[in-house]
């Protein structure tokens, strides 16, 4: 199993403030991701920006990609996304739209799981050769003060028995870590735990404990 | 029941082409969207633009809200929505997220349905206080072959009868406005359909249809 790597998820409203907190967390994180909220604001101009400026760093636009999958994934891949985020909740025919492109691009697609979703579904996923999924808390539930739970954990290994890579978000802190051994995580995913002063000495607590456990 | 409106869905992928085709169409259609691929494209300077331009339309913007649903919904109010998407998927903390901004700005919001999706996801938004849902058949579905059919026609009427009005879309005919007779539409939603050479005769074909039904 490879050792997980950090992702710093940037969901700033405007580009600038981004891409500050970009060159300041490039140093610590090996993936930088262009989140919904700034890609939606910014446009694609985002993606071009951070590629731009972190070319050895593996640049993903979380676009939640739900319809229109093939004029979605050009746009992402085109601007210098290596990875784009797949809606679970897309028709099949959207997300191997997606795939397709990717592998043009010779890119990888991260399914988003979100929805009532099945293993059934997941079993697709992995049989139309896709290798990545990103598990969380919703950002709002997380609001709401719903926590990690057993329900959680057991998703996470039955996505990971079936062959597929999890990015783990929603408010991961070093404590938490442990809580995913044995699962085949791909990147740990934080935005203001990581942005903020004190994200250099989170993200060592967080390389500490990953590895202890990978 | 009021009668159905007709709405444009701008998917290009730079802001001049949907500017042009706004101009052309802004005459025969009552809802002009900003839809995901021009959001992704151009951000939010999209919505703005469609305001400033068309100041007497309702302007929707298209992002099958997922996560975030707060500062996704007040970032597209602000920029000059009126109406926003949600994506059926969410989670039940960022519908409420979105509407509560939505209450605030004197906007809408819309429940974009994909994936598994039951009745009682949908009495749950009824019971919010959400008035709009949008059904179709996806962009790649319709690529793929699948077209309308009974199960459709039966879920949208149960959708009616919630109380939920209806934004219907996927390649949408004059020749098909019958199949919806007895349903809340909303709107009928056309994207290449409306913007072709053509497109004001299709309009009024639509409209015709829409008289004899609604």
């Amino acid at each position: 199993m490879t050792k997980p790597m950090l992702q710093i998820a940037l969901d700033s409203t405007d580009l600038a403030t981004a891409v500050d907190i970009a060159d300041r967390v490039a140093g610590y994180v090996e993936v930088i991701e262009v989140g919904t909220i700034l890609a939606f604001a910014e446009g694609m101009s985002a993606v071009r920006t951070m590629r731009e400026r972190h070319p050895d760093h593996i640049i993903v636009c979380d676009m939640k990609t739900t319809d229109g999958g093939a004029i979605l994934a050009r746009m992402a891949f085109s601007a210098g996304a290596d990875w784009i985020t797949v809606s679970a909740a897309a028709h099949v025919a959207t997300i191997a739209a997606c795939k397709k492109v990717a592998d043009e691009f010779g890119g990888e697609i991260q399914i988003e799981i979100y929805g009532n979703w099945t293993l059934d579904d997941a079993k697709q996923w992995a049989d139309m050769g896709i290798t990545q999924a990103i598990y969380h808390r919703s950002r709002d539930a997380e609001l709401a003060g719903v926590s990690w739970t057993q329900a959680d954990l057991s998703k996470m290994r039955a996505l990971s028995e079936l062959g597929l890579e999890l990015s783990i978000t929603g408010g991961i802190v070093p404590e938490d870590i442990h809580l995913f051994e044995g699962i085949r995580a791909k990147t740990f995913i934080a935005g203001r735990a990581l942005a903020s002063e004190s994200g250099q000495a989170t993200a060592e607590a967080l390389r500490r404990e990953i590895n202890k456990y990978w």
